[in-house]
């Protein structure tokens, strides 16, 4: 057996930022809800320097995926009402901020990097998310064209853009 | 400016599970390095009762993502010799659970769900991995057939197997 103790919600991971996002939306509202929405909109990755080291060999991918953390959605819902539709969904079928862990994760498109920093297209996370992780795109893995998507079958996110509803301390956000 | 205290490692966010991950794969040794590998290897996620109602809505999805803790990797390297290679990678270029943050996802197939259990298929993680998130896999956000996957390009995952290069503390995880 291997060192238990996850069967609870008691015991917890701690995980700190590697770097940080840096994005043009300063806040919730206007910002793409998702990364094809956003498809020009440019970002930095800025990596931390002393893990530099580990962002070799990432210029070869076209993109990348930044897992992040929602740090500004303290709250969290079981039951949502997304974007995208009028009626609630359960948080797991949905990628709203409110989840348990306030976790997000979003392809971007690799633009250039330059030492610690990556220039990135595609970019739907609030300007200074941290970034928690990068892991490189590979279609062999993670591309399934056709593959039912429930109750988001049909609809685009390509227009829509996100409000404030998810984003909590307003007062800390702006 | 939104709550700082993010430009350094040393804030953390806690994550706590959401639930486990059941597989046929006690240790490393012999799993499939990847779901596409492992594609017929069922699985089942355990979501903890308590957080049922965020289910709702996922018997649509053809495809899930789970986010999970590599729990049984605690080392963390910035470059690794990846199982699809005999060279030193970044680790931000690879899929190895030695990063800095050990958050792992994959992509399964739903096959059906009873109460608080998902039955999946494609799984690639060690029994009783923590799940920190499930998302929906949504194709026009997350497919991308044509995506260059640098020196990852033309290798195949779908035969090779896991070793124990990444397993610590053996004597605990047996």
């Amino acid at each position: 057996m291997h060192k238990g103790g996850w069967r609870t919600r008691d015991k917890s991971a701690a995980m700190a930022p590697i770097g940080l996002i840096h994005t043009p939306f300063k806040r919730a509202e206007g910002t793409p809800i998702h990364g094809i929405a956003g498809a020009h909109a440019e970002g930095v990755v800025e990596v931390f320097p002393d893990l530099i080291e580990g962002l070799r060999d990432l210029e070869g991918f076209d993109r990348l995926w930044l897992i992040y953390l929602f740090d500004r959605a303290s709250e969290v819902r079981l039951l949502v009402r997304p974007y995208l539709d009028t009626t609630e969904r359960g948080v797991f079928a949905t990628r709203s901020p409110v989840r348990p862990n306030h976790i997000g994760m979003s392809v971007v498109r690799r633009l250039h990097i330059e030492q610690n920093c990556l220039y990135i297209a595609g970019v739907d996370m609030l300007d200074g998310t941290p970034l928690l992780d990068i892991k490189p795109y590979v279609s062999a893995f993670d591309s399934f064209q056709k593959s039912s998507a429930g109750w988001l079958n049909g609809r685009s996110a390509s227009e829509v853009l996100a409000d404030d509803r998810f984003e909590l301390g307003k007062a800390d956000s702006k």
